[in-house]
């Protein structure tokens, strides 16, 4: 068994609506089958029962837009709470790469920077939830936030509703873009920041060769 | 206006499962009215259409019992967060009188003594959720544990589908109890402890006492 398989591996992807998050992660999970793993997807808000509620909850809220930051903190952080502990760390401890869309930088970033939720308090209530388990490394898919709208744009057929978080306004991505440039600088061991601007198949191939370098085993044998 | 009207009252109610919370109330709220008062009562988890759905995800949770105490705790704080900011502090401050059907003692009780999460996490994270306001007074219906389990079982049709937490085993109940009695010990002037073993008419006028020498103008005019 490898040294990867031994331990399991956390890998996070992170960034703004419109990034690419989901393409990326549908290539490395791709890039990982090839390799002979079986990854764990799970999601932020969400990845369990309990979690998927919770996602429903905070993207369509029952009282149109009158949900409170605080509120809105403590739902993710529920969310978290359950993801961690029913399918995180039970997989991890099995050996698997984990991957999860958004884990708990999402909320330092948006319940803190961007709605303004005193670092203290987040990063308290973050230690609750999540534990001390964080990702082995983190990819933050970073996009000039005009752009992001433009992809959002495009891809959104005109009769969609928007969810609850869409319909934030630009100065919002903006905080949030800045709040995860800061935390990738407070973290510049576990956050690896990736230009979202560049073609696919390049940010893909960094990914690869990043987690090649974190963790030699997980391309074992695979070409990148 | 008096003096009550004009700064709101709020009023909270405590106790385990069977304890008589709700027929309490409902004598409070008539006698508020004969009075001239249209208090506003929430609950505990719910209150609020965002708490609802919370209520809802904590009662018929859809793990099936997996849920950790970590989300539990969480869930319960968003619902207070929300229900803090909709419907209590804006009624308060339009002098109404607010009864709530349980409030922050219960998350203290039921999450930290029951579930053993650590004290100072559950205080810090009800500071999160409720702010600084704390009832004016609240009523804890102290009980016996078998007499409560007496009184759930015989109230209880057959067919009924238990919710999550009346699955819980009896020392959980007595955990709850004597958790419910140390709060009262912490908080000699807020929380009155009632014998809820009494005949209910003479509660209810303990009750109403008591309110009458804490705010002695909500009863004014009223033979208690």
């Amino acid at each position: 068994m490898s040294e990867a398989s031994q331990t399991g591996f956390f890998i996070s992807f992170e960034g703004s609506e419109g990034c690419g998050k989901s393409t990326q992660i549908r290539h490395l999970i791709e890039s990982l089958r090839d390799a002979g793993h079986e990854p764990l997807l799970v999601r932020e808000p969400g990845g369990t029962p309990i979690g998927e509620h919770i996602r429903h909850l905070l993207q369509h809220s029952p009282d149109n837009g009158a949900m409170t930051p605080e509120a809105e903190l403590l739902l993710f952080a529920a969310s978290r709470a359950q993801l961690v502990r029913e399918k995180i760390l039970p997989a991890l401890a099995a050996a698997r790469i984990v991957i999860s869309d958004r884990f708990l930088d999402s909320t330092t970033v948006y319940q803190g920077v961007a709605r303004k939720i005193p670092a203290a308090t987040v990063e308290s209530i973050n230690r609750f939830a999540a534990g001390s388990r964080r990702p082995d490394v983190t990819f933050l898919l970073d996009l000039d936030c005009t752009e992001g709208f433009a992809r959002l744009r495009e891809r959104a057929h005109p009769d969609d509703k928007r969810d609850r978080m869409e319909e934030e306004p630009l100065a919002f991505y903006e905080a949030v873009r800045h709040g995860y440039l800061a935390a990738a600088q407070a973290h510049p061991d576990r956050i690896r920041v990736l230009d979202a601007a560049k073609p696919q198949a390049e940010i893909a191939r960094a990914i690869r060769a990043e987690l090649q370098k974190r963790s030699h085993v997980l391309f074992q044998g695979i070409r990148l």
